[in-house]
């Protein structure tokens, strides 16, 4: 792989870094999205040291949403006066020209990068057609603004990315293939990743890994309780190079395995509803199911005996 | 399941049955639609009595296409003369905003039916969170005239469609939900179906599972190889009361297995663009990978050994 870590080496210097929340958006009752909501949120999490904002990921509900949905809710993003380089959307879908319009969007928008999932409906594909379909969008989006995150997800999205899928991007487009984001909790893979290719743009998938990622050479991770924790996860961030981070990443780990004991997205959803005293925060969209009051209470003691709260809202 | 039952059987007489293609979908090597061909394969199709076209189906790469594509292409259909009611399309998405456009645009063009996935990003949902999902699209397009066929293809969406989940739909909405297209590849699967709901118009995914799918109240097929050998498939429908189909059902299943040996939607391609003496039919959209000429000429002579070939082109 000596040629793709020679020009992974030479990648210009990361666009981010850090602790980056994949954040969860707000519908109202009939299910449209809520903006006023949304873009409190969005402030909230830069207001707590969150590096930047991977919105409309898996725990945005991004799939639950139409291109025109997330196009349109970027731009309110923007008016509000988030900047874009802050923005790593998720641009990936099923369909090329799904893709298509989503990435020129973001690069239109003046995103810092975007993060790509491969098209996941047939399974068994090959790296051949997943190489096609990355290949198609960076030439069909045609500039150099852009700055692409593969995301590999298999426990949802299945299809996966495998590191001669990666190696073979990078080799084509050294200048824009920057980085990626590893879903799998496998630290085997994520460990994989960052020997095989320094100077990558690397995030863990979930905060469990992100002393491992970062002390392996990766750049941080992108978490779902981000969207909660972003200051405690950035501890980790702020004193990985010293003895004190293995116990601060010990507390941060529990707090998620605690959090893991729920589905993912309505409990993230229920509690920021309970912390703002909003109960219409927990409304997901189908095929995901809203938290009931009994479950709710569970989780809301379940992370209080971690002394966790939600500050500065 | 005894309301169930009732209420299917009260059902009004089907709007489909017989052998129905999952009609491929040519592209050009830019990779955009190639309307000309789609058109005339359409029309090949029904001149073999194909019964009706389920098109925007998996083996249409569907899901490669965004619903603007797709509702184009219905028009483009209906425009060339195919009268919505021979056409059952794909209209499933992950997002409830694209299945619902969809959805409408399907019913105002006056199709006869819509073949509905399950939102497929999220994997573990719960019955609860698909039948909230089908349930916002009946009610958000409203009509009478929208007849749904659910969609079961647990090896490709990983999302599938339990008994329990069929029996709620039809429940709520037992003029609406009126069939399903079995393609788990699992004749026990089929088989629970069709005693659980008689009444129910219910199709094989595979012409392999048509005479059982037929002897057990069962309404047809829709199947990949329809997309070549609607004909010859068609004798099995046309004999399943006789002691004939078995020999027929037989020789048909052999052809199938031998096409299951390739890459399904390629080799479709492949073969209409061989009978058809027309290379350019075998491009497909990444992250499917068009067939090369060393496997096309296995294939060829592979089917040339049942003595294959399409007529009337």
């Amino acid at each position: 792989m000596t040629a793709a870590q020679t020009l992974a080496s030479q990648a210009k210097a990361q666009p981010f870094e850090g602790v980056m929340a994949p954040v969860v958006t707000p519908f109202r009752a009939d299910l449209s999205v809520d903006v006023e909501r949304y873009i409190a949120h969005n402030k909230w999490l830069l207001s707590q040291n969150c590096d930047a904002l991977a919105v409309f990921g898996t725990n945005s509900e991004a799939n639950s949403m139409s291109v025109a949905e997330r196009n349109d809710l970027l731009d309110r993003l923007i008016e509000a006066g988030i900047p874009g380089s802050k923005m790593m959307p998720g641009t990936g879908g099923c369909a090329l020209p799904d893709a298509v319009a989503a990435t020129k969007h973001a690069v239109a928008r003046g995103c810092g990068g975007v993060l790509m999932l491969p098209p996941f409906y047939y399974k068994g594909v090959s790296d051949d057609g997943l190489f096609a379909f990355f290949s198609e969008v960076v030439q069909r989006v045609g500039s150099t603004a852009l700055k692409l995150y593969l995301y590999h997800i298999p426990p949802v999205a299945v299809v996966g990315i495998s590191l001669k899928l990666i190696e073979r991007l990078i080799k084509a487009y050294p200048e824009t293939v920057v980085g990626i984001k590893d879903s799998s909790g496998d630290a085997a893979n994520l460990k994989s990743i960052l020997d095989a290719f320094p100077g990558f743009g690397t995030f863990a998938g979930s905060e469990a890994g992100l002393l491992a990622c970062l002390r392996g050479g990766g750049v941080g991770c992108i978490t779902a309780t981000g969207n909660i924790a972003p200051a405690q996860i950035r501890r980790v961030f702020e004193t990985w190079r010293t003895a004190e981070a293995d116990g601060i990443q010990e507390k941060v780990t529990a707090f998620r395995n605690t959090m893991q004991k729920y589905p993912m997205i309505p409990a993230l959803k229920a509690v920021i509803g309970h912390f703002r005293k909003d109960a219409s925060w927990g409304q997901v969209r189908p095929p995901l199911v809203t938290m009931n009051e009994e479950m709710k209470a569970k989780l809301v003691a379940d992370i209080g005996a971690h002394g966790f709260t939600m500050t500065g809202l």
